[in-house]
């Protein structure tokens, strides 16, 4: 969930002082638009990590806007009036107005999230939590507000170089004291619980945008243009009271960088050392597929890639290893008839192994955000449920000791050329490529927003996405195998619940 | 919550005969409308208490209609390849398709309740699964989904009744064996737990419905009947894929009898009675209100009634026994701009008192499902939400100690009439009446459905309403003070958390 803001996204000053004026007078527009129509709230929530420039943002958007219509909020101590009534009434009390603005800098989520970095609320209990802040959110939304949940993000390395810089700045004590912050372990528990907030109280309706923090000047522009398309959004559907659409997901498109684009796809295998580490690891999974603590397991793995990145290729690698009984392989194509009679989750769940079984989905459930809602076949409103449901599912896959691996195979244009190309000089491989291959190339920048939003949505920390630099075919087939295979030994090293 | 369904409803069979032929024809024919159009799948939940009659209503359920287009599923131990697999994978493998019916005797809520009976699961992993199937029937209503969850209900005294007479039948050996259930202690939680379980799910497009099964006439006219309004509801509207809306909830009023009809409204307390009674009551609450336990607690005290049933005078009289700052309260009229400016519920929220402190609002949030129903202020969408709503503000406030007591003060026709024409003869009472009370009073049988409904779905185990008989002034002031101190010293009584 935070991968695509662990990057180095940046944007150089000379871009960034083009856009900022045209945004800031789109912004202030926005605002006395919202004002004036008075229709609804609006409430943006900040939350992440410490030293990610919460504080900074907050600030510049009070001077980029009219912060005479914006409402800072701040959530620290609770007072003596705030302790003596139910713990939602201090939220209640400073609510923003219709046609007003407010900043809730720290939040319902704030409280929930230290809670459980230090330990004064078990997982059952976090849940609960997450489950009251949605159906107050839902609430809100019902009634017509508009909210943002921003999670401003850094990965540790950078936050402790960050962090160093600011160790003298008497700004940035906020809750959890420095100290805290410099012990490693808060950071992971803060990232990890965090994770878990954001992938269950994330909504079409009140989604999550998590922006790196570590370059000032692509955080201050992501929030801006976030905030703006969502508020022009919200603006020009003036039937109210259904929640309002959010706008679609913001890739880290701004700097036109995606996760995709920060792989190494030069990196390769000559033939030897494949052969010698395919040979490796498929043996390495032939041992674990027998090793019997499988049998309180089982395997999924889904590929999901780009035309032409070796899918197939990697798969056969990967049955090689196996005894035909030991595995099946479900290749997803359009629905049937019986499938299209159900909801869209049926056709997977009817496919899911048992304990000690193991089932490749040669593309799979992902089939929704991405080729769905590049060609329209379901309206946006489904595509964007279709991230949390698809948590949920696999949440319920990997709590019953599901060991859940899904595979990005990313190759660049050019190297898919030359496949396409290849394929329609060889007569054997011709009836792999269709008039519709080439359709969906000139596609390819819609892709790339979806596999970005996909995967910022949905690689969470039970099931991560592995992106496979699969220029080089070998190179892609040993680490396709060797991710299996550590997944299955980490699962096996855990304790059984 | 169940309060309604533990008041003898019941059919003749004249009535019985002379309905089912049409119900039975109507139902086939949208059953026949829902296999042509086989736009959505329809589920039935079965649930409630044992031998309230759920086995013999899907019996019944099967005769009135196609029974090859309904699939009985029954949910009791899981098999083997059940437990391989997470838990909701045995209701994705019998879901219905579109078009279908499918009667789940057994659903995902028997699991959570049985689990928290017999302590397996404790309340905030009850609170978890809870969440997971609304997560589940959020899904399947996104898709297109019509669900009618059923609680079939019995007084624990009707329970042991009808229990004896079955004793000997096999055909009511479910789940829980019949030893189980015949101790009182079983009941109790049950219900308790089901009660918590209903409060939490119950929603606008998954309402429960709750049915009381001692009459086996009245429970199978009201579940044909509650069913085809919801089926012919769902047919109506094409253009799918928002949640279908449930038809307004069905008040049992299918033998025009309501809990306000049950009310024994000749009840009255003569002149001494009442003076004795209402000094020592008055003389209660002050030194309830003086404990030191009181520190822990803060008081609400909602008043709803038909209007002239005397809830002014009820207060004045609650009020007698205090010091002015020791309450306040709240009169509740026509929204300010202020409050106008935010969701419905954030003028009640200011007005909540701390610990140490007590509330009288004299009208409240119940509005919403009553006078703003009643005519038409909001859309049915809005007051059909406002009971999840308010019942999520009613337990937020018990979990911080607030000590919450709701009056219907109920008069009927008759002494309304009586006291509208005193009132206009009095000069100084004619200002209380005006052409708004005598429209209202044309209305009578709307609010009768409005306050059923409130009753039934915001009547909780944490936040009971207490019905007035109010016809005799001196008899409902009396019974107000004193389940005011009951309360108190209920809540007293309990352990702090």
């Amino acid at each position: 969930m935070f991968e695509s803001a662990e990057i180095g996204h940046q944007i150089d000053k000379e871009t960034y002082d083009a856009a900022v004026p045209e945004l800031r007078q789109a912004l202030l527009e926005a605002q006395m638009e919202l004002r004036q129509q008075a229709r609804f709230p609006v409430f943006i929530l900040i939350s992440g990590v410490e030293g990610a420039g919460k504080g900074e943002t907050v600030k510049l958007l009070n001077e980029w806007m009219d912060p005479r219509m914006i409402r800072v909020e701040n959530f620290d101590q609770q007072s003596d009036e705030e302790l003596a009534r139910p713990p939602y009434w201090r939220y209640w009390r400073r609510m923003p107005p219709k046609g007003q603005i407010g900043i809730f800098f720290g939040n319902w989520y704030s409280q929930m999230l230290q809670g459980r970095v230090h330990k004064h609320i078990d997982d059952a209990q976090l849940d609960q939590a997450i489950d009251s802040a949605e159906r107050f959110e839902r609430m809100l939304c019902d009634e017509g507000a508009l909210i943002f949940k921003f999670w401003f993000h850094l990965s540790k390395q950078q936050m402790k170089a960050r962090f160093k810089a600011l160790e003298d700045d008497p700004r940035h004590s906020w809750r959890l004291s420095p100290l805290d912050w410099q012990q490693s372990k808060t950071y992971d528990r803060f990232v990890r619980y965090g994770e878990r907030i954001l992938r269950r109280s994330s909504r079409d309706y009140a989604p999550w945008y998590v922006v790196e923090g570590v370059d000032e000047r692509y955080r201050s522009l992501s929030v801006g243009r976030i905030l703006l398309e969502g508020l022009q959004a919200a603006l020009k559907t003036k039937n109210r009271p259904q929640p309002h659409p959010h706008a679609a997901p913001v890739a880290a498109s701004i700097d036109n960088r995606g996760l995709v684009d920060s792989l190494d796809m030069t990196q390769s295998l000559d033939k030897d050392s494949y052969q010698q580490q395919l040979v490796a690891e498929q043996a390495r999974l032939a041992t674990l597929m027998r090793d019997k603590r499988f049998r309180r397991h089982a395997l999924v793995a889904v590929f999901e890639g780009n035309d032409a990145a070796g899918k197939g290729g990697a798969i056969r690698r990967m049955a090689e290893a196996l005894d035909p009984r030991q595995y099946r392989i479900v290749p997803i194509a359009a629905p049937t008839e019986e499938e299209r009679a159900q909801p869209y989750l049926w056709r997977f769940w009817r496919h899911i192994p048992g304990r000690g079984q193991f089932t490749v989905f040669d593309r799979s459930w992902y089939g929704r955000v991405l080729v769905e809602r590049v060609e329209g076949f379901c309206s946006q409103a489904d595509w964007l449920r279709a991230y949390n449901e698809i948590n949920d599912f696999e949440e319920q896959l990997t709590d019953a000791g599901v060991v859940l691996v899904k595979f990005w195979l990313a190759i660049d244009q050019q190297t898919q050329l030359e496949r396409f190309q290849e394929r329609e000089q060889n007569p054997l491989k011709r009836f792999k490529i269709t008039e519709e291959d080439w359709r969906n190339r000139e596609k390819w920048p819609l892709y790339v927003d979806a596999v970005n939003d996909m995967v910022d949505r949905t690689s969470t920390e039970i099931a991560p996405w592995t992106l496979v630099e699969a220029n080089d075919k070998r190179f892609a087939r040993v680490k396709v195998l060797r991710t299996i295979n550590d997944a299955l030994e980490a699962a096996f090293a855990r304790k059984p619940k």
